[in-house]
């Protein structure tokens, strides 16, 4: 038995209207070599609606209960979806997370997949055509309903697809696939036909809203075909696979910006072996993430250390950096709300050196000031002043040449 | 361990503001010497919100699916009634149907519970003091979420203070108590202190809004004591429990009355063996309940044959009746929508005669013609034309003198 796993968004079932929309989609991919597995996310602001419905109630839900509130949104979602499906006369049925069998870690609201037992999910794709499954939710051993955090449908979607050994994974979305930059900023923005994993995990990571990291890590590790596609038009979308030669010729496949974090800097920290693991550790106890960190040289037996945490988490950050400050002797605690990060993804620039230079060149001819760097094998990102942002991300996309007519589409 | 089972309905809960308040009641009534079972449904309209969205998807909904949809009703509830009382520093764990151990048999939208497996339930009274469970709601065999029919949380609220011997069930609406009749159409009806489970059965499914019948069937089976109460006001409410001496006392406890049937006349039936079998057998294979049935004394060989069906059955059971008297060929079919059904009920009537007599005296000092009349040994109800309801209601009010001081009362 073929299967495909197909993921479709929130803006893709935001209605009734649209839910028959996907459901005549799904029904027209049909044709008796396939069955067809189909993720569903809540409808349209569901998810927000119920949250804002949990902080009428309280400033802190628990989030076992969050998890059991949240989850109803999909759940919604795939009863209505197999309606409109069983309406046009196809055989069809939905599943929970639980019901599915994917069991998670009890990490409410941010939970991992561990395994996913497939006997109920193989029996209905052997009795029906298709089978709509919840995404975003699974239960843990002890059967509490568990969520895997914003976006992790997508997360569902690329699991099942490597449990099942789907022939690929689509995920229909708004955009109609990943583009060199966001098209909103840089409107000769061109779509790339196919991506490597890591290049995608950058740019997920980095800000690009297309998909959710932890699912493109999740397909990288199964190698399972992922294809990002419009779910309005009937545009081909983006292959994300395994590198192959011909992405390398080119340094630069993409820029992604970020304006959801905030930068902390802690003056005149004493430079001092273990202080920056305790600064960190506080940090990571309250479950806030870190991305960039950057310490200046030592001057005078101090330093400064700053570094980015996401905006929503600025309060505590800020809180918890005084606390510590104080209690190693440092001279004070600064916040900026006002930045952006801009990077540059590429498995080309791992053989291509001056990458760096040729970026930093780029925004200092534009007068846009560097504030923090960091870099990987595959990217390099620069927190710049948040006003910058759009100019930034149109001359990096300018002088790498995005726009041009890739030597891969040429091909 | 002591427990207590409470019921809020969906008017009670229909609000974050209002949850907040149930919450508030409910801590309230924690004084160490209970553990509380709380049984919610879903907020306020949210069941016909959900039902219109499964409309504008289909005319037809499978029922698998509706009931996919609609246990999300009572799910939020709990999640953000557990969030309420958290907040308030007591401890609280939410439950679905499924989790709570609810096995009901595969009748999707109108299940049945099976039974009941209490292991978990226990377990979280041992930890919490609150347990918060989806009413309505529950799982078949194959684990496929089933629903138990509108108002189908009294039933699991019953349910469960019979499996886990609670002192009593509080079932809090929004009237505070059971009424010798509608207080809209009789302002000085009285609320009665107490009525025995088959009062109230007859009560219930005559038409008096307060609880559903199969709720009061499971006390009566299991012994439950029930107490209908106000979620808004602090009145004591009506208990509901077996018939005690004092009862009988009085000939008539209640009056009820229903205008949400319709009646259908077959005429001139060939009087045969066989034939209303044929009829109501028809009737009984598309669902159609059917409620009241006279038949006419026959003359020249044939007779009428007249039945009462719920209003939104008559187009169906319309069509089946012309159909069915063409087979048999009888002389045509008519429907009345106009018709109103009122009932006097009292365990006191078994052991006084007269109580009918008394009953149809007075209707008829009200010019209200009587179309159709059936009784049981508690109870006897007249179908008139729907105009006169409340006319007849408060004239038989009046004349069993439901408004004085009652016996019980003065004891």
């Amino acid at each position: 038995m073929k299967v495909l796993v197909q993921k479709y968004g929130g803006s893709s079932v935001a209605t009734p209207e649209r839910i028959r929309a996907v459901a005549q989609r799904v029904a027209k991919s049909l044709n008796g070599e396939y069955k067809v597995v189909v993720v569903l996310s809540a409808m349209g602001d569901t998810t927000d609606r119920l949250l804002k419905m949990a902080y009428q109630i309280t400033p802190n839900p628990s989030s076992r209960e969050l998890d059991m509130l949240l989850s109803t949104g999909e759940q919604v979602s795939i009863a209505l979806f197999c309606m409109a499906l069983e309406s046009l006369g196809i055989s069809a049925v939905s599943l929970t997370g639980a019901q599915v069998g994917i069991i998670t870690d009890s990490a409410h609201t941010k939970a991992k997949i561990m395994e996913i037992d497939t006997r109920r999910l193989q029996q209905e794709l052997q009795q029906h055509q298709v089978v709509a499954v919840a995404g975003f939710q699974g239960i843990n051993v002890r059967g509490d309903i568990v969520t895997l955090g914003r976006g992790g449908s997508d997360t569902t979607a690329v699991a099942l697809a490597a449990v099942l050994e789907a022939e690929k994974c689509e995920i229909y979305t708004d955009v109609d696939g990943v583009y060199t930059a966001d098209p909103h900023l840089v409107p000769n923005a061109k779509k790339l036909e196919r991506i490597s994993y890591d290049e995608m995990l950058e740019l997920a990571s980095l800000g690009s809203k297309v998909m959710q990291a932890r699912a493109v890590e999740c397909g990288k590790k199964y190698g399972v075909k992922i294809i990002v596609r419009s779910s309005f038009k009937e545009n081909s979308g983006t292959i994300i696979c395994e590198e192959d030669p011909s992405m390398e010729k080119e340094f630069i496949r993409g820029i992604a910006h970020n304006t959801s974090e905030a930068k902390i800097t802690i003056r005149n920290v004493p430079d001092q072996p273990g202080i920056a693991a305790k600064i960190f550790g506080i940090l990571a106890e309250a479950n806030i993430v870190v991305d960039m960190i950057i310490q200046d040289v030592s001057e005078h037996g101090t330093t400064n250390i700053s570094f980015t945490v996401e905006k929503t988490d600025l309060p505590q950050a800020l809180k918890l950096a005084e606390k510590v400050s104080q209690e190693i002797n440092a001279k004070g605690v600064s916040a900026d709300k006002n930045i952006a990060k801009v990077s540059i993804v590429g498995i080309g620039m791992r053989s291509n050196a001056g990458v760096a230079a040729k970026m930093f060149q780029t925004l200092s001819e534009e007068n846009i000031n560097i504030q923090m760097i960091s870099t990987s094998e595959i990217k390099i990102s620069c927190v710049i002043e948040e006003n910058a942002v759009q100019r930034a991300v149109q001359a990096l996309h300018r002088k790498f040449e995005l726009d041009k007519e890739s030597i891969e589409n040429e091909l």
